[in-house]
């Protein structure tokens, strides 16, 4: 490898003689013609130094330490550096020329980036090292003496950083006029090997990137600044194609019945991602130009709508997709308005359901070398988990309904202005709301909490059997007058006429408490699969990390206490966030992240739960309650 | 390499028990799953054998031998082989299935095809190895426990012949279509690590190319079996740019100055080459989908023009080309209708004015690793030559003016009915006409005939002064009566008006000469500017091979006598026809020949001759006729 850079840096110099440099404190050692700044040689034996600032001379970030067989400090130096400094070594690598053989030292504070990426209470040390890099060249012009091809002369001065791309035919088209219109003054822009965009002049330090979180109800996109790996902007929308039907399998639907179906759901989702980059680099004053690359994570129907792929396959048993491994797609081909030779990644699928989104859960949270048994729950429409045990991965999809989100609950409501979020039962009902005003309805987490509450009080045994008004003797006065009958239905009223803002009760009925049950169950059963094909049992789960936003906001005792999530030490388990857009970002940061994507997700074994018989099995065992509970509030 | 391959067929078969075959007589070690044919055990390690079939077992030309370890013949073989050879251990290897562990000997008459290519006089053994490679599948259809992606598990078939090939999403759009349409047996096509196309059912044998060469007057197509590498069919036409100017010169000016002039000039070579490629299917009676390759070569214009890129700078000094590598299109992004998604491999450029015709002469006639120094030259209005010496190569172009292509000649035309290809001084005066009708005009090489038949009868001398009749007295009367004065200036009847069409005499003038010896001594300058920055002479060729429809027609002796080639031992001057379009169909028949292209275009040192003082002393001296030759016929 070595070897092979230094000849390679040999061949392009034929004819000039060429100098020794030693980099420490690797002891890396390269041959360069003199002339060369440090940087460029450092480069180009794959040791980075920070240089933010593009190598213009102005950040003063890229000190090094070098004794002899370098040029003079420039004015530059001279204005950064101290002259203590100057005296004891120090200089900027992007402004010191070698000129004769030399030792230089890149001091750890001057190496390539580190980004704590924070993924809502997990931090985890990424090195910034994106596929797209940014180049700044004064290029020799053409002359009689110099008939190289314009590429070929681009080319020569984008291999002196170590980078060999190629070039399409669109690009090359207007690669003349670019060279000339900028006096050969100009900023190559080079990803996965290609030469994607040549800007007029030093456009270094304008470097962007989005990832993306596409859900079938919410789009969340993220831009990052590629030279920092800095998260500079976010904007969300709601997704159009809700107009198609709110869950996968209208949509699948629509696509399979409507002339072009397929084309509009496409379409429409395209829009709102543009929408979306349209809004970030606005807030950041940019063009989307200056956006050079997508990730895009998101779960399997999604991801495959935007690349336009046959998603008929996925709306019946084998639920197949047309592709799981990742897909990198040209931003104009796909009709992004970003920089038009972008490239556009989309994160790898594991199956039918269970898809880059989790995916990205587990890029975020679950390392595949860590000895600890950890478990990742993204609750929605499906609850969708990755287990690691014993460095391996597996992974499935629960279809739990949309009890979660408030569908399919008589007073329900997504999580939002009015939306009780938490219940508390004691001598009476008390509640909150997510903004503090008046009730309107019950959210997903306001449902496991109340659940919760009545299962502690005794309301409710653990068959999810809610108590008759006359045999609720030993409850509180306030509490037992909420016990209603209705229609011969037993019901209990959260909020009271006077708290809700309809002047209407609401509250829970028996019919409610079975749909919680069902969706629990089916989360619950998907869990204990997951450990029992693993080999495993909740007590090996060292962390049971949450994402997703009905992580964020559910109580954690009322999971526990409804037996949604295993009996596990309850510091034990940690809501996370958008895990899913976390790994959407670490994949647009860090190249390595991305191939990581990629192995983790050909390595996940995915368990099909529909005709698992262990899943059956705890299916009808996780719809009751925990059992302990239940009895002990009873008794 | 090895170990690599090993474990990457053990990752697929994770479970299965393998086993461990050797290949003789290399003595390459594999391990395979029970049940694997040879062919694809054979394939896996890279030992390709001969399966013009496609492994259907209907051609009997994949003969292995085995001694044991095998499945029992079956009734393919039964029927290909005689009881003798069965007894002897002869097999064939796509129908034998390997059960334990073995060795299977290879007869090199099984060895992978070696094609010869006729380059008119020289044949060179090639390895058929095209970039295309046809697989025929059975794939498992999806199932509830085989829930892999559709390209999964394409890709998993395709992987046992040692593929590994991406996607892009145009076909994968498609893909889940065919594959449930053909019942998942389909034959998938892999070009450059990508997936080009999937056909239902076993297309093997139907796999072609086409080689182009794209001249600026005539545009030659051949159509070659990808599975033979035999040439199955010719096409030509003529550049209908012609329309839009005859030379380079006002092509460029064109797309300078028109309005989406290049836009033009592009559309109009695309049709041609597209009515090729129709000529060329029908003739082989396929559809021009099965053509999955196209390689190209022209000058640097010409391919500049195919692919849209600006040709600007071609007109001006410094002549620099926007690339001068390779390049790789996609046949529908191109517009060419080949099946969409092959790939258009346009060979390298050497510069502005050495076109990709130069390397694809180079490529058929020169080895950069012979001791021999040898000389290609192509004669047209351009003289692009390449010279190999030590090992090293050079190549030029010389501005010869259109002479040789009977334009600016008074009488001249081009080589075609009624045109004067021979001429013949003794006595009198003896033509000869390219179809033998009566003259209509003089073209190139006869043109270079009369003029050395001249110098030789002394009617020229070595400056190019043609006699006055009244110094004509050493000559013949017949011949003498032919010298006349037309106001004041002399010419030569070269046919007299009953041996003329027109029934007016044929005639070549002082100025006909003198724009032949422009021609030629610009030739002939260029290649004594070649061999003087070789640092070698005359003396030092071995050969000089002369490519094109001009080499082909000249007399060797006449391009001697008037000094257009160094004098060497005329068995050492050799037609070689088409070497350009040779060139283009050794870059199609193998992925080796098409990388050596790249090689030779970028070792190629390039000699810009307008600046070369050698050149322009040289050029001063060879406008003149040889000495010697001249010197004689007067005395």
């Amino acid at each position: 490898m070595r070897i092979e850079e230094v000849n390679s840096i040999d061949r392009r110099q034929a004819g000039t003689r060429l100098l020794r440099v030693v980099f420490e404190p690797d002891g890396i050692e390269t041959f360069v013609p003199a002339g060369t700044t440090i940087a460029k040689a450092a480069l180009a034996v794959g040791c980075a130094v920070e240089m933010p600032c593009g190598g213009m001379g102005t950040c003063g970030k890229c000190r090094v330490e070098v004794q002899e067989g370098v040029s003079e400090p420039d004015a530059s130096e001279l204005r950064l550096l101290s002259p203590e400094a100057l005296s004891d070594g120090v200089r900027l690598a992007c402004r010191t020329k070698i000129e004769r053989k030399t030792t230089i030292t890149v001091p750890a504070t001057s190496r390539s980036l580190v980004q704590k990426i924070l993924s809502q209470g997990l931090f985890r040390d990424v090195h910034v090292s994106p596929a797209v890099s940014k180049v700044y060249l004064q290029l020799p012009k053409p002359s009689i003496t110099d008939e190289r091809g314009e590429f070929e002369r681009l080319a020569a001065g984008i291999s002196m950083y170590d980078l060999e791309p190629g070039i399409g035919t669109k690009l090359a088209q207007r690669l003349p006029r670019i060279l000339r219109g900028s006096d050969y003054e100009v900023t190559a822009v080079v990803a996965d090997s290609e030469l994607i965009a040549v800007e007029p002049g030093n456009t270094v330090r304008r470097n962007y990137g989005i990832a993306f979180d596409l859900g079938s109800t919410t789009v969340v996109g993220y831009l990052i600044d590629l030279n920092t790996g800095h998260e500079v902007a976010v904007a969300s929308a709601m997704n159009a194609q809700m107009a198609y039907g709110d869950d996968l399998v209208s949509r699948i639907n629509f696509a399979m019945t409507e002339p072009d179906g397929l084309g509009m759901l496409r379409v429409t989702v395209i829009d709102v991602l543009n929408r979306i980059i349209r809004q970030l680099a606005d807030a950041q004053d940019i063009d989307g130009d200056s956006v050079y690359e997508v990730t895009l994570v998101g779960n399997t129907c999604m991801s495959h709508i935007f690349l336009g792929l046959d998603v008929s396959t996925l709306g019946l048993s084998p639920y197949v997709p047309t592709i799981a491994r990742a897909m990198v797609v040209c931003a104009e081909e796909v009709g992004l308005n970003i920089c038009p030779g972008g490239h556009v990644h989309v994160l790898p699928n594991v199956a039918g359901f269970v898809g880059s989104d989790l995916v990205g859960v587990a890029l975020s949270t679950l390392r595949e070398d860590e000895d600890h048994t950890r478990l990742a729950v993204d609750v929605g429409t499906n609850g969708e988990m990755a287990l690691i045990h014993k460095g391996q991965l597996y992974a499935c999809s629960a279809a739990a309904g949309p009890a979660f989100e408030g569908a399919r609950i008589s007073c329900g409501m997504r999580g939002g202005p009015g939306a009780i979020d938490s219940v508390k039962i004691g001598d009476t009902v008390e509640i909150t709301t997510v903004d503090g005003r008046r009730a309107i309805g019950l959210c997903g987490s306001g449902l496991v909490d109340a659940v919760a509450e009545m299962l502690k009080a005794g309301i409710i045994d653990s068959t999810g059997r809610m108590l008759a008004p006359d045999e609720a003797g030993h409850l509180p006065q306030a509490v037992r007058e909420r016990l209603i009958e209705v229609d011969g239905s037993v019901e209990f009223i959260l909020a009271t006429e006077r708290e809700a803002a309809r002047r209407e009760p609401i509250t829970l009925t028996q019919r409610d408490i079975r749909q919680l049950q069902l969706a629990k169950g089916s989360i619950r059963a998907a869990i204990e699969t997951l450990l029992h094909v693993a080999g495993a049992t909740s007590e090996d789960l060292y962390e049971i990390v949450l994402a997703g936003a009905f992580g964020n906001y559910i109580r954690i005792e009322s999971a526990l206490g409804i037996g949604l999530l295993p009996p596990i030490d309850i510091e034990r388990i940690v809501p996370v966030g958008n895990a899913a857009g976390t790994g959407a970002k670490l994949a647009l940061i860090s190249v390595r992240e991305r191939e990581r994507a990629s192995r983790l997700a050909e390595r996940t074994e995915h368990i099909e739960l529909a005709t698992h018989p262990e899943y059956e099995s705890q299916f009808m065992d996780k719809m009751l309650f925990p059992e302990s509970l239940g009895k002990a509030a009873i008794s």
